[in-house]
């Protein structure tokens, strides 16, 4: 089996121990295990600083150098404390473990596990624990796999190994029906579908990246996600049953990391958006909502949402549309939160979204933009509004710990 | 050429800059640059307590993985400090630059230097920075070269590069002829041969490790040692020059971290020393001076020199050896220090141990072990003897700034 241990699972020493005695139990029940560990607590922070203090530059191939340290640390002193406990474990980097990625630093992307040097150590025995986060270019430079890359990295070697199980360990017990720290009684969910978890991550919810989620569901690799600190039971996430009946609604989520941009009175002909997202797409800015209202009078509105960091770059690629297409100055706005139900029984029930909007009015809460996916509706509001909003769906919904999720 | 900076030279971000500084002053001038880093300052030390605070076992692969680190961040952020001054410069591991080493995890030795990557990058018009200090074995795991690790770097690229000169700079200005600390008229040595090096790093001169000269004279590449603070001419190091006269004394050295250990009344005869020294030899410690004096009543006193680190365990050896020859107790002394006079134009001068022995009668202290190469003689002395006999020695042989070195 796989077990991926995150910054805050490996923080100290204290720690490692801890995370080392668990293993130690995996071990010793004749399980084959490969751990995954990320760099310790707030070390990528501190290497971020030492390259902002030494340089305005940053090389991608020597920010991917120079980051890869973490794992390095982290997975030598979990083999030193795992050796405390009398267990003989091997540790490897990426490379050593056969990651071969793409050459994009920063974002490489996987493109082959050779998992020659991780099954000879499982076969004689040892536990393997790999650094997360990073692989080795098909031109054998050092390469790191982006936000998320530590999941990705257990996810990708349980899928190039036929592991058992893949258990991704973070400080939180599982996934919630909301965020618990806005609303109290959200409910630990027991079992998630790919594509529900694919939603609750795209639309804000923080336990698990996108992309890890995604590798998974495309190489059928059941998750769990669980506390390294309390070790309780967690949240598992694998194929739809398609013999149960599926709640309603999952999860509400939010997210407050992104920004609007509109363009007013676009003439309403062929191309336009096209050559607006085409622009958006050169920058590498990730667009997520796009609405265009229907045209009335030959000119149209179009508004779409980034990331707030994209939002400077996003602006001059549409400002430049805009004179060049004679339409109005585009208009920035990062005052928006989006709010999100998800559940795959959304599918066969299309009346949630009439309850959505219901509940918000109820609440006097304006719907700025809206979009939907089979088994999710997303509202975008004035951030001001997302908190109440996050409480009164998961209390319409019946998501409490102690409800029946309709 | 080959520069090789150390780890006070590459401590914080602003040192780090100060040496890209220097290097693109060297790179400008037209000619090929490889770096070699070590671990910026105390980070070698901080991962040493790290690992202590893990386990109180440290098995040696993973060691040499997590210390590994440590040039890891120190040749990325060198990288980045050369690209925000317009240099083009890319890193390389151990293993990336090909300094292929046997499997002797922490003082691995190394058997080849395969260059590609590092003639690549040059004749790319790169400068390429190498971790210092590291390694990758025949059995592809990753190892360290042990103390002096990053100069032996420098040395093995220098050789394997045919490099045309090979700079080591560090925290002092050069080689001295006495530790300046202690006496504050020492001069800085402008050439040394090898051999005199080689026994000055024998006998406690600290600004190169042994290995790394023995590595140099066997590849025939001569040596710079120079600051990085101040940057003047520093000491060069080289074959003996055969057409100069050689001055009778070059430095005088001293070491007190060695302890003395007595085996008295031996039987004098054959295979007890040959049994004491291999059984010291079987638990890997370096036995330094040997004394043994000549037998009168069919019994002996052997003494010998030790790492006073390995003074408990040469204990042992000694013990067990003493009850099986029924020999008196073996008596332990880590209250002693050496003091060295070291010259290439010893071998034509024997007179230079007569002169040694009266200056340190003249001062009242007293000689405990003597031993001597054909251009050193060494004197074992009481610990708090040893700064009055290094000031004597070098005044009475007039080492000092403006001495003419007899």
């Amino acid at each position: 089996m796989v077990q991926k241990y995150g910054g805050t699972s490996v923080g100290d020493a204290a720690r490692i121990r801890a995370v080392a005695d668990h293993i130690v139990r995996t071990a010793k029940s004749g399980k084959d295990v490969v751990v995954v560990v990320s760099a310790m607590g707030k070390t990528t922070d501190d290497l971020l600083r030492l390259a902002g203090d030494v340089s305005s530059v940053h090389p991608p191939r020597e920010m991917d150098m120079l980051l890869t340290a973490g794992e390095r640390v982290s997975m030598a002193l979990m083999c030193m404390a795992l050796a405390d406990l009398g267990i003989d474990a091997v540790s490897f980097t990426g490379s050593q473990a056969g990651i071969i990625t793409d050459t994009i630093h920063g974002k490489a992307r996987i493109l082959e596990v050779r998992g020659d040097r991780i099954r000879e150590a499982l076969a004689a025995g040892r536990v393997a624990v790999v650094a997360g986060f990073q692989g080795v270019s098909t031109d054998r430079d050092v390469t790191t796999l982006g936000r998320g890359g530590s999941d990705t990295t257990a996810v990708a070697l349980a899928a190039g190994l036929a592991a058992s199980s893949c258990e991704i360990y973070t400080d939180v017990t599982g996934v919630f029906s909301a965020d618990p720290r806005i609303v109290p009684g959200a409910a630990k969910l027991a079992r998630l579908s790919f594509d529900e978890m694919l939603e609750i991550a795209a639309t804000g919810g923080r336990v698990l990246a996108l992309r890890s989620v995604e590798f998974a569901r495309n190489h059928h690799v059941p998750l769990q996600v669980r506390s390294s600190f309390t070790w309780e039971a967690g949240t598992t996430i694998d194929e739809e049953e398609p013999s149960m009946e599926q709640p309603l609604v999952t999860a509400v989520t939010h997210d407050t990391s992104e920004a609007k941009i509109t363009l007013p009175t676009v003439p309403d002909k062929p191309g336009i958006a096209a050559k607006l997202f085409h622009g958006l797409a050169g920058k590498s800015i990730n667009v997520d909502m796009i609405v265009q209202n229907s045209s009335l009078h030959g000119t149209t509105d179009i508004s779409f949402t980034l990331p707030k960091a994209d939002l400077q770059a996003g602006m001059q690629v549409v400002e430049e549309l805009a004179s060049e297409i004679g339409a109005e100055p585009p208009q920035a706005d990062d005052g928006i939160a989006k709010v999100s139900l998800i559940g795959a029984g959304m599918r066969t029930h299309p009346g949630i979204s009439a309850t959505m909007f219901e509940v918000l009015a109820a609440n006097g809460i304006n719907i700025e933009m809206i979009s939907t996916s089979p088994i999710r509706i997303s509202c975008v509001v004035r951030v001001g509004a997302v908190e109440q909003a996050v409480l009164a769906l998961h209390a319409a919904f019946d998501l409490e710990e102690d409800g029946t999720g309709n």
